[in-house]
C-alpha cells in the first residue's frame, strides 16, 4: 500500500516533469516564429531577446515571483524553503494518504516549481514579439524583471494560488487569462508607449505589409507551440495517477489538438475568402488562436464542441489582426496582441459554453482584473524605462536593424541582398 | 489493489498520450523536410499544404475516419460516442480487472483517438511531398479530406480495426503498409496524374537535379521524424505497464534508432560509391528507410538484425529514388514513394525474417490489398479533383512559384537572388 | 503486490526511454548548432558528418562499447546478450524484489542500452563542431569509429561501469568529465593536428572573426541541446518510482534550467561589458556551459547554487573562448572545446560545493585521468588516420567549401551570393 502511495507520488511528479518541459519547449517555438516574422536585420536581437527574457524569467520567479504567487501572496519570503529545495519527506507523503487527508501532497514541490516557471517564461515570450524591430534590448529586459517578478505573479496569485479571483468562482483552467491575456496586455501597453515602426504607415496614412524573413522559422516554431501546447494544458489537469485524471488529460490532449485544428481551418478559409489566398501567417495564428482559446477550458467541451471554439478563435484572429493594424493602426509585427490577447479573452468567455460551474459576469469580472492590473502595472513600468533608459532605438539604428547596434552581428551575413 | 488497477491505467494512458504527442510532432518533421528540399519559390505553399493537411486530417478523422477504422467498419455512427467524449469509468475498468476479462479496458478511449489520429496525419503528410511544386493547393486539400476521412481508415480497419486482413494473419506493427505504403500508394497516383515538374526531364530526355533551396531545414525535418518514431513505433505496442510489455517497448524504441542508424550507413556508403560522394539527402532518406523498414517488425529482431532490416532500406531507397527517376521516368521531389512505399513494402516482408507467426503469401497478399485499394481509390478521386478542380497550376503560375499564385508570398523575400 | 514491483519496472523503464529519446533529440541540436555556425559552403558537410556520426556512434556502440563499458571491462563479448536482446524475466524481477535483493533489477536492459547509446553519441557530437570546415569527412568517420567503439567506453568503464575511478570515489553524475571533456579533449588532439582554417589569423597573427552563417539555426540548436538536457541529467538518476527519487529527479530538472539560466545572464553580461554588445552566440554557449557546469551534480545543489555554478561556467566560457583564440591561437569554430572541455573542468570541481561525499583531490585525479586517456588515444588515432588518410582537404577544396567538393551539393544553393 505505501509502494503504491509513492508509485503514484512518482507518476504524477514524472508527469508534471514532461508537462514542463514541454512547456520550457515553447520558449524555442517562441523564439522562432519571431525570427521568422520579423527582417533579417533584426533577427539576432530577438534571438538574443528570447533566449535573454527565459533566462531572466526563471532567475527572478525563482527569486520573488513564486513566493509571490504560492506563498501567502505577500512577498518573496516563501520562497526561501524552495530555494533550499525542501521537498515532501515520503513518510509524511504517506501518512497524508493513509489518513485520507484533502490536502495530501501527491507530486514533489519542485517538480511544480519546475512547471510554474515555464509558464511565466511563456507569459513574458508573448511580450517580445510585439515590441519588436524597435525596442532596445537591455529597456525590454529591465521590464521582464519586473514582469516575471512581480507583475505575473500578482494576478497568477488571484486565481491559481488561491487569491480572491480564485474565491469568487473565476475559471481559467491553463491560463487563456493568466498567462496569454497577461502577457498580450503588457504587450499592449507597450506597443503603446513605443509606437509603430518606421515605414508600417504610409504619409497618407496606409498600411504597408512588412513580410517576415523567414516563414519555414515561422512554422516551426507554430509546430513547436502547438507540441508544446499539450504540456501547458495537458499538464494543468495536475495530476494523472487514477483513471478519472488519466481520461481528464487525455480529453484535454484531444481538445487542445481539436482546438488548433480548427483554428488553422477557420483562418485559412476566411483569409482565402477575404484576401483571396492562402494566407500562411493566418494559418499558423489561427493554430495558435485556437490553442489559446482552449485554454481556459479544455476539459468539459466535447472534441467537436473544442474544434468549433478553436475556429471561432481562427476567426477572431484574422478580423483582429486587420482591425488592430487599420483601425486602431496599432503595428504589432507578430500579430501577438490578437493571438494572445484578444482570443485569451475570448477563451475566458468560451468557458461558460461548456463547464456548468462558469458565470459570464464572473468571467468577465476576472478579464477586466487581470487586464487593469496587467495593462496598468505595464504602463507604468514601460513608462519608468523609457524615462531611465528611453524605449527606442534612434532611426539610424532603427534603420540598419537593431542586429549591429546592440549585438554587432548578423542574423544570416552570407544571404541577404546587398542594400 | 484498485488503486493499482487505476494506476496501471494512468500509466499506459500517458504512455499513449506521449507517444501520441511525438507522433504529432512528425508533422513539423515533414513540413521541414518538404520545405528544405523544394525550391525557395514553392516554400511558403507546402508549409501551408503541410499545416492545413494536419488540421484536415485531424477533423475529418475525427468526424468519420475513427468511426469507420476502429467502429464495426460501416461508417460515422460508432463515432459518436467519441464526439461526445465518452471515457471509462473507474467502476468499471476496476470490476473488469477484478474479473479476469480479457477485454477490460486499461487505458482511456480518448487517448487511443489521440494516438491514431496522429497516424492518420502522418500518412496523409507523405503526399504531400511527392506533389509539390505543381500542385493546385486547394485540390490537395480536397484529396485530403477524401483520404484522411475514408480511403485510409478502410484499409486501418482491415487491419487494426479487426478486419479480413487481420483475421488472415496479416502482420504490421506500427504500419509500414498501412501508413507508409498507404501513404506512397496515393503519392504515386497522384503523381500520375500529375506529370513532371517543368524542367525535371530534357528535350533529349535526361534527368535533371532540382536541389533543394535549405538543407538544415531537411536534416531538421529527419531528425524530427527519427525522434517523433519512436512515439509512432513504441507507442504501438500499446501497452507499457508490466515487465514484459514494458521490455518490448524498450526493445522497439533500441530496434527503431538501431533501423535507422543502419539505413544511414547504407545508404551514405552506398552514394559514396555509386556517385563519388557523401549525399546528405541520400543519408537522410536512409535513415527514414530505415524507419520504415523497421515499423512492420519492431519488436522480435534483435538489435543486429534491426540494423541489417534498416540498412537493406538505405540501399533499396537509393536504388529506388534513381530508378524511378531515370527508368519510369516518375518525378518525385522528396523521394516519399520511394521512402514510404518501396520500403514499406520491403518492411512487410521483412516481417517473416524474425516474427515465427509471419507468412510471406499473407504479407503479400496484405501488401498487394493494401497497395490495390489505396492506389485504386486514390487514382480515382484524384482523377475526380482534376475534372472538379484541375490539379496542376498553370505553366506560368509553376515558373514564378506557387508561393506568389496560391499563398501571395514568399518563404524568404530577402534572401533569394532576383531572377 | 507483484503487480506493484511490475508497474515500478515499468514506470522506471519508460522514465529511461523517454529520457534517452530527449538525448537522442539533442543530435539534431548538436547538428543545428553547427550548421548554424559555419559558413554556408561547408553546412551540408558538417550536417552529412552529424547524421553519419550519430548513425556510427548506435552501430559501435551496440558492436562494442556497451560490453566495454557495461560488461567487465574486457572486451566485446559480454555485449552479445545485447545483441540477442536478452531482457529481465517477470518471475525473476518480482522474485529478487521479494527477497529485497541489493542488485534486484528495476528496468527493462534494453533502456538502460537507449540511454547509454545516446550518451556516446553526444559525446562524439562535441568533436565535430572543432574540426569543422577543414576536415575530411571519412577521416573524420574513421575517428567516430574508434572513438564511439573504443576511446569512449573505456573511461565511461572506468566510472560508470564500475571500474577504478569509481572505487577512488570520483563523482560525476551525468558526465561533465566523462561525456563532455571526454568530447572536448578529443576535439583538442584534432584541432592540435589540424590546425586553423585558412584566414582564421591574419599574416600579422591578428584574430579574424568568421561568422556563422544562420544564428536562428544556432540558436534552435541551443534550445534543443537545453530540452534534451532534462533527459540527460534527468534520466541520470536512473530510477523515479518513489518519493525520494521523484523528489531527486525533480531537483535535477530545475537544477539543470537554473543553471543554463545562470549561464546565459552572466555570459551576455560579461559580453555585453567586455566587447559593447549583447553577443548572442556568448548568450548560446553560456546556455550550454551551464548546462555542462551542472552535469557533474545536478542533485545537491540548491537551485540557487545551481544558478550560480551554472553563472560561473558562463563567465568562464567568454574567457575561455577569447582566451583559445588569442592567446593559444587554436581555432575551434563553434567553441566546443571550451563550453564542454574547460567548462566540464569546473563542474567536475564545482561538485565539491555541495557534495560532502566529494573530495576536490579525487575529482583532480578524475579530471586528469580522463584528460591523458582521451587526449592521448584520440592524438594517437588521428595520426594513424592522419598517415593513412589525411586529415585536411586542400586549400583549394577549403577554399571553395567542402559542400561541393565531399558532399557535391549546395546547403543554400539559391541564396548565397556569388562569390
Amino acid at each position: 500500500m505505501e509502494q503504491v502511495v509513492e508509485l503514484k507520488y512518482a507518476l504524477d511528479t514524472f508527469y508534471f516533469l514532461i508537462s514542463g518541459a514541454l512547456v520550457m519547449w515553447m520558449a524555442a517555438g517562441f523564439s522562432m516564429l519571431e525570427a521568422g516574422l520579423v527582417r533579417s536585420k533584426n533577427t539576432v536581437e530577438i534571438l538574443t531577446k528570447n533566449v535573454g527574457l527565459y533566462a531572466i524569467a526563471c532567475i527572478m520567479y525563482m527569486l520573488c515571483g513564486y513566493g509571490i504567487m504560492y506563498g501567502d501572496g505577500s512577498g518573496i519570503i516563501p520562497a526561501f524553503g524552495m530555494l533550499g529545495a525542501d521537498d515532501n519527506e515520503a513518510a509524511a507523503v504517506i501518512a497524508a494518504a493513509a489518513a485520507g487527508a484533502e490536502d495530501a501532497p501527491y507530486y514533489s514541490n519542485l517538480s511544480d516549481f519546475f512547471f510554474q516557471v515555464v509558464f511565466v517564461a511563456t507569459a513574458m515570450s508573448i511580450v517580445s514579439g510585439s515590441v519588436a524591430e524597435r525596442m532596445k534590448l537591455w529597456s525590454f529586459f529591465a521590464f521582464a524583471i519586473v514582469m516575471t517578478g512581480f507583475i505575473y505573479p500578482v494576478q497568477g496569485y488571484w486565481k491559481w494560488g488561491g487569491g480572491w479571483l480564485d474565491q469568487a468562482g473565476f475559471l481559467d483552467f491553463a491560463g487563456s487569462g493568466i498567462v496569454h491575456l497577461c502577457g498580450g496586455a503588457a504587450a499592449l501597453a507597450g506597443v503603446l508607449l513605443l509606437g509603430a515602426r518606421k515605414g508600417k504607415f504610409g504619409p497618407k496614412g496606409e498600411v504597408r505589409a512588412i513580410p517576415g524573413s523567414n516563414l519555414p522559422l515561422a512554422t516551426l516554431g507554430t509546430f513547436i507551440l502547438w507540441l508544446g501546447w499539450f504540456g501547458f494544458n495537458g499538464g494543468s489537469e495536475l495530476k494523472v495517477s487514477d483513471v478519472g485524471e488519466a481520461n481528464a488529460v487525455a480529453r484535454v490532449f484531444v481538445n487542445t489538438n481539436m482546438a488548433a485544428a480548427g483554428g488553422v481551418v477557420a483562418a485559412l478559409v476566411l483569409a482565402r475568402l477575404w484576401f483571396g489566398k492562402a494566407d500562411l501567417t493566418m494559418a499558423l495564428n489561427g493554430a495558435l488562436a485556437g490553442l489559446v482559446a482552449i485554454t481556459a477550458e479544455p476539459l468539459t467541451p466535447t472534441p467537436l464542441l473544442a474544434t468549433a471554439i478553436g475556429a471561432v478563435g481562427g476567426l477572431l484572429i484574422v478580423a483582429s489582426i486587420v482591425t488592430l493594424e487599420r483601425v486602431f493602426r496599432i503595428d504589432d509585427p507578430v500579430g501577438a496582441i490578437s493571438v494572445h490577447g484578444v482570443v485569451g479573452i475570448w477563451g475566458l468567455l468560451a468557458v461558460c459554453l461548456s463547464n456548468p460551474e462558469a458565470s459570464l459576469l464572473t468571467q468577465l469580472l476576472g478579464t477586466g482584473a487581470i487586464f487593469a492590473w496587467v495593462f496598468g502595472t505595464s504602463l507604468a513600468v514601460w513608462f519608468v524605462v523609457k524615462l531611465a533608459f528611453g524605449l527606442r532605438v534612434s532611426e539610424q539604428e532603427e534603420y540598419e536593424g537593431l542586429d549591429l547596434h546592440e549585438c554587432g552581428m548578423e542574423a544570416y551575413p552570407e544571404f541577404t541582398r546587398s542594400e
